[in-house]
């Protein structure tokens, strides 16, 4: 099945199980911004839970904190996303659209390509086995003329873009004739920034409120606090502040499900650390980072690092973790040296002292500062396109059967334990509810008498539930209940006072947090 | 020691012990904004968690769901937030200072309250034990002034909020020459509505963004989701969804720090049950939600029922848990029997059929609703001003001194293990940091080696740690620790085995949740 099919499966999935809603469906729904279910809320927390305890739990000299949204508007200006954090947009004077101008470049940029990669298809298809493709392209006119229009394309757009030159984007559009989808004309405006960043007005003087923003990032929200959290913390460099939280972004083009959204949820490490040092905890978060998505089984070869060529401004060490989701290798990590930039910047403009006082190098210095920086929503959809699968299976009658597992790794799967009745009478009922009383606490259980067994189980596989329990007419009288298991389907005889060790130990914390160490 | 002393020492306290800091400190704070510290983020998440485990684990019939703040912007529309969710407010034009026009007629009866107050208290100097107030108040010619000036005030206030007549209240304040108390003049503007919910545009098309809302409560976000949740989670009625997340009130007079915030978190539930239902059910999540709060071991008598005379539009029953702050008794939970009322109007506002097919009546309705609502920062706040204590204590030189204890209820406490060792030196740091390593997974544990065992030991108290460990020359040789217990002092001598059962029983929500059934 084309990866796009599966893809499309998944999102269909989200939602007939209860795992992520569009916003505001009865209202036709609301853009970029999506709700958790009763599935998914609890996948979700179960992430960050494995983030959080494997940050705070795991490393004495991390601890946590959770900031506001709201934050002193200035802060955006010392961390430059009021003056930087633009997109540049375009509209069309006939159909009224707006894009983004690097959008609509980058799209020409592929037109070229296409362009290419058709011939060479066709060529192919004329040479068979003896087609040489790297000659061909290196020999072919069409292909040569392309490459030379993609070459002058991209560097002309790469100047412009290092020069946020925005007139000279207009100037490319208006070069490459390139036209609105809608309305199909090159009437074009000028090309402006963008910010964005949300902006609300808080309380209501006379003389005006003050304009805040939602935050675009959680990481502000951490250095704004570093002096309050070493201090009352005693907290000793090299040391970490995690925080998890909502952040905020109004994107123009947000596209592929819950994997850009205007609204989200960040999980983040700032680490504080003496200068000169700060390349090498950048090694070891990366290392200790690529353990924890490892830990989760899904494959290593499914992970890559992928190092920024071009740094931001306040870095000089960024990569991103790398995950192949169906529609190809996406960050779902980012780990950055961001230097002292973003606690020299403001202390400058606030003016107050943002240092530590090294004791065993009896000076005053602004830390270096390595972060981690993941996505809430984006590692739920890398969790959940890694889990599901479709699998042919038997039948009892011998025919061959669908079904539509999510292969969750237990620990973080919604319901650990599914507890049916073989039958809705003779007290087996009962029975399973004393087994759900008895060890409710210990984990997520989940009733359910309806329909037959079998349907019962696939309604558990198609939400991940990585232990179902049978009771029937024998488990009255020796205690016992069958318990089985969803990705082997394998079904073991088992008395009911084992059934806390079996499946607490799989569905327990430790278990993930050994493979860390 | 006052009252309003008790909680500014607690404001001291929560910000010198990394509990709560003021937002955007550093830039001279945000109003009515605060952040959770290193310690106050781990009591808040774990709040958070007694109360989603006791909802959702606990019931077989509740669920979660975790929706976006951003939500169609009509959805305010129906639930009356954009016509309804106002104050009133009224500027005055020498000092450009703006005003709750509704709080200045509060402060106003408030002084006729106080007249009569000091008179009172005059004569009952005056007059000693033989002193009869209720006659003194039902004679004095004074008192009875001003007590018919407060009851025509009164009657006449109360009018002109129950018909919105701002032409009315902007009279009284005219009336009663109520001045600013900044520039001490009587030259007010006209009084005008003003909009609590924060206001943002999303998106950008060339004809306008759309204007949305920051949701002002999570309940909408559960009642729009009510289909897909009953649906996909095959839910039968009676059934509920709880949810925690960020809510936002542009409030003008916010005031008692964590208690009013523009920025909160509120944990709801949204029972739906058949309609006639729902007064059982309101007296049983009344008693459900009472011994949810008892079971902290606060006091039973420090909680007490607040039932609302005056009923909002969309409910037929309500009340309040209210709990004895240092400032007094104050609603820290409401609970609701909000009738059809959001369903309806999202019914009618979507024009999506929004009924519950109930099997066993063979007929479809709109679920009534029973809502219970609690601030997150709020509880915190409880928790925090119940666990607060100066405790006079003895010391080894038998001189008195004083200790600030938090007596966090264990379960809450954001430590629940400090491990000492004696000295920094003959293998006693390893040995403790042995002992955090086997018990880390469990419960949140803390390394603390600095000063002497006395002020650690008060470091602990002062954060609520319930238990500390020391680790001596002793422990080397025979495995055995002293455990300290926090409320009483008291140590003994335990095997280093024995911690994680001696420990982890009294830090389990397990031994709270018993209380709840």
């Amino acid at each position: 099945m084309a990866q796009e099919d599966i893809f499309k499966k998944l999102v269909a999935h989200c939602k007939e199980y209860g795992f992520v809603f569009q916003s505001s469906e009865i209202y036709d729904g609301l853009g970029a911004v999506y709700d958790y279910g009763q599935n998914g809320v609890e996948l979700k927390n179960n992430i960050k839970k494995y983030w959080w305890d494997s940050m705070v739990l795991l490393h004495e000299n991390v601890v946590g904190i959770d900031s506001a949204i709201f934050m002193h508007p200035t802060i955006w200006k010392a961390s430059g996303h009021v003056d930087a954090f633009n997109d540049p947009l375009i509209d069309n004077k006939d159909s009224k659209k707006r894009y983004r101008a690097d959008v609509l470049i980058e799209e020409q940029l592929a037109k070229y390509e296409e362009k290419m990669n058709k011939e060479v298809e066709k060529a192919r298809k004329r040479f068979g086995d003896a087609f040489d493709e790297a000659q061909f392209r290196a020999t072919n006119q069409r292909v040569l003329a392309n490459q030379e229009k993609w070459d002058q394309l991209h560097t002309r757009f790469s100047n412009a873009l290092n020069d946020s030159n925005l007139d000279e984007l207009k100037q490319i559009i208006i070069d490459e004739e390139i036209a609105c989808p809608i309305s199909g004309s090159r009437n074009w405006t000028d090309v402006r920034q963008f910010n964005l960043m949300f902006s609300t007005d808080m309380g209501s003087t006379a003389d005006g409120a003050q304009k805040i923003y939602l935050r675009p990032e959680t990481a502000q929200g951490i250095f704004v606090n570093y002096l309050n959290v070493q201090k009352t913390g005693r907290m000793k460099i090299p040391f970490g502040i995690a925080q998890i939280g909502k952040a905020f972004r109004n994107e123009i083009v947000a596209r592929q499900f819950i994997f850009r959204m205007r609204e989200f949820e960040q999980m983040e490490l700032q680490f504080f650390v003496k200068p000169g040092t700060e390349l090498d905890w950048f090694e070891k978060w990366k290392e200790t980072r690529i353990k924890w998505h490892r830990a989760l089984g899904f494959g290593d070869d499914n992970y890559r690092f992928h190092e920024h060529e071009k740094l931001a401004h306040y870095a000089n060490a960024a990569v991103d973790v790398e995950f192949k989701f169906p529609f190809g290798f996406k960050e779902v990590e980012g780990i950055h040296s961001r230097t002292d930039f973003d606690l020299s910047q403001h202390q400058q403009y606030s003016g107050k002292k943002i240092q530590y006082y090294d004791p065993e190098l009896g000076e005053s210095y602004v830390p270096f500062v390595v972060e981690t920086s993941i996505g809430v929503d984006r590692m739920f959809l890398q969790v959940i396109s890694a889990s599901y699968c479709e699998e042919e299976v038997g039948t009892a009658s011998g025919e061959k059967d669908t079904r539509v597992v999510l292969k969750l790794p237990p620990v973080l799967a919604p319901v650990k334990m599914a507890v049916m009745p073989l039958v809705k009478k003779d007290g087996l009922p009962e029975k399973a509810r004393e087994i759900i009383d008895e060890l409710k606490f210990d984990f997520n259980c989940q009733y359910d008498e309806k329909d037959s067994i079998g349907k019962r189980y696939r309604r558990q596989d198609a939400i991940g539930t990585p232990f179902c329990v049978t009771v029937d007419h024998q488990s009255l009288e020796d205690q016992t209940v069958t318990i089985r298991y969803r990705d082997t389907m394998e079904q073991d005889r088992v008395p009911i006072a084992d059934l806390k060790g079996i499946i607490g130990s799989q569905v327990s914390y430790k278990q993930l947090f050994a493979k860390l160490n």
